[in-house]
């Protein structure tokens, strides 16, 4: 029985750990969980799991929650110490990192400190501080497991190989909501249009990020962390189906891949049950002649402008991609309280970028005040 | 410093294995080879290669060998014992078994009593004896690293994996020179259509084995044998590019492939380098955004009978494969003599299962006595 510890468990993939962990109620228990704002959907969770700890966005929603008559023996916390209580949880061994945003940073690197596994959904961890993360990683013994659908398939191409036998990773693209869009289309898209992804359904931030392709830009510096890869050796290709999630060239020419239905629970059940592969109750499976046809096209990065910025960032490296994460988390917040328009995204992550002065090597402290610093002046251009 | 025999040295695998023996050779020799009739190609390999034996069809090929002068020190032998004296010789590790037919046999047999590595590119070894060769190399601890790129692909899926775990194997098709043909169409083809393969450059038999689909058949079978798998978990599915080689859909609905540009010399060097990967000189990687779209096409069965009688022969089992094999390897032959139509292959291997009276867990005596009697009987029906 593996214990878990579950941030942003009313989140999309969060909804969808805890359908693994009721499924497979034999292998896990949920010890301790969090979520934001969603307190009804989080006293439905309670009542189901029975976690022994629980952990809101504030105050407010901890006395809403506590009024709702939960059973005593559960304690309520909130903020970023309940975030942190939930991650170290005593009796969790793995704690699974579904919060959106950099605010999943500090809880992760308080759950490796205290020996816990990491499944890690929450790629902003990575983007802002890698070269933190994985030495802590690394100085505590402690595994990070991709959840994304990318990570996880090269998590899975790597099985049994040696990491040095690498050419390159090759990570798919399904090209979001307006991957058939020209720039000129794109000045006048709406909120709805860019919240339609064709394959995945997930939360609203991601979705903007995938329209944008900062979605891939952030996955490409999480890949450059997870699998010690240089940016050179990372491609991106354009794969409208999302079938083959991603995969690695290797020395001698072979390609392994990682194929399935657009299902998150498939990699979150990997990292959960990692090393074993457990079957998923209604899963799908894929049927490749259903689909027939796999296309596969070149990435074009002056039509997807984020994609580059998130190459540079990444090349330059530093304090650039909490920048470049952090100026994007204000300015698609934005846009979904349609304050900017879809373009704007990406005008003012370019601003942010320019204006930065790079530190290399930043401290925990460094990222935090870089990370405020790049969000105020993001929304100074907004107002 | 691996040492290598090879039976086979003058055919399309064998060509192939000495390039990767020539590009790596400071990790191959070759210490011994076999040839059939073409006396002049392996002259050709003995003065680069310089071997201390080798073996070629009958006396007569021997003697026209020697004639031509190569160094004493090179020993000569001829036939079956000669087959196998390359395949057990005292310095060699690896044998690379790249003969075609069941004539591969004896010597893979003899080789694994001599705790050889198999390197198995004669897929009829397995097919015609499977349940003896697989307790052989348990037997003597040995391992059988398969050639063909289908199984290569489904070995190396498999790296890292928990067998238990397979749900199903899935063995891609090109689906050989007639794809696109009716079985009306069938009927007038000649030796130089069936040749002439749409992706892979390779010899005469397994080129028209491609065409008649037994090729699938006959890699259904040796999958059965090689991965201990019940024919009900393995699909084969009519994939034009064959860019994607093979996969393994586990448990979790997760499926893993591998891909690659069709370069034999790929999985042979994955073979001889096993488990490790090493660059391949004049390789060209695969370009999948050149490829553009991949396809896949459920398989008709009733177009492509020769791969209806493989599941039939391998799900009854015992000695039917022997006979499926030996029938259709004397119709090949027949068929390239210009002595048969291409649907008369078919019809003489259909004639022969018919016929034959099962004989469960047949010895390696059965199976040599079964594949002789059969070789006859066709025979018989063609003249």
């Amino acid at each position: 029985m593996k214990k878990i510890s579950l941030l942003g468990a009313t989140g999309s993939i969060g909804i969808q750990t805890l359908d693994i962990i009721r499924n497979q109620s034999n292998d896990f228990e949920l010890v301790a969980c969090s979520a934001g704002r969603n307190i009804d959907e989080l006293y439905k969770i309670i009542l189901e799991f029975k976690p022994k700890l629980v952990s809101v966005a504030g105050k407010e929603e901890a006395e809403k929650l506590t009024s709702l008559g939960i059973p005593s023996q559960i304690k309520v916390l909130y903020g970023e110490e309940g975030l942190i209580e939930v991650a170290v949880h005593e009796d969790s061994t793995i704690l699974v990192n579904a919060v959106v945003g950099s605010v999943g940073l500090v809880p992760t690197m308080k759950a490796i400190q205290n020996g816990k596994t990491i499944a890690l959904a929450n790629k902003e961890t990575l983007v802002t501080a890698g070269h933190i993360v994985m030495a802590e990683a690394e100085k505590y013994g402690v595994s990070i497991l991709p959840v994304d659908s990318e990570h996880s398939a090269i998590y899975q191409c790597l099985n049994g190989e040696n990491p040095n036998e690498i050419h390159k990773l090759i990570i798919t693209a399904s090209g979001g909501s307006f991957r058939d869009k020209t720039r000129d289309q794109l000045k006048d898209v709406t909120i709805e249009d860019a919240l339609n992804h064709p394959n995945w359904s997930m939360g609203a931030k991601i979705t903007i990020d995938s329209a944008t392709m900062m979605n891939k830009g952030l996955e490409v510096i999480e890949a450059h962390w997870l699998f010690n890869m240089p940016y050179e050796k990372i491609d991106v290709v354009l794969h409208r189906e999302s079938v083959i999630h991603s995969m690695i060239e290797f020395d001698d020419g072979s390609v392994m891949a990682q194929l399935g239905t657009p299902d998150m629970r498939v990699p979150i059940a990997y990292a959960l049950n990692y090393p074993s592969r457990k079957p998923i109750t209604n899963h799908k499976p894929l049927d490749l002649i259903k689909f027939g046809t796999l296309h596969f096209e070149e990435m074009d990065f002056n039509r997807f402008k984020c994609l580059d910025y998130a190459y540079q960032a990444g090349k330059v490296g530093g304090s650039l991609p909490t920048v470049l994460n952090a100026a994007n988390e204000e300015a698609v917040a934005a846009f979904l309280q349609n304050k900017i328009s879809f373009l704007q995204i990406e005008n003012l992550i370019e601003n942010a970028l320019e204006k930065h002065n790079v530190i290399s090597k930043p401290s925990l402290e460094e990222i935090r005040n870089i990370d405020e610093q790049t969000r105020q002046f993001v929304s100074s251009l907004i107002k």
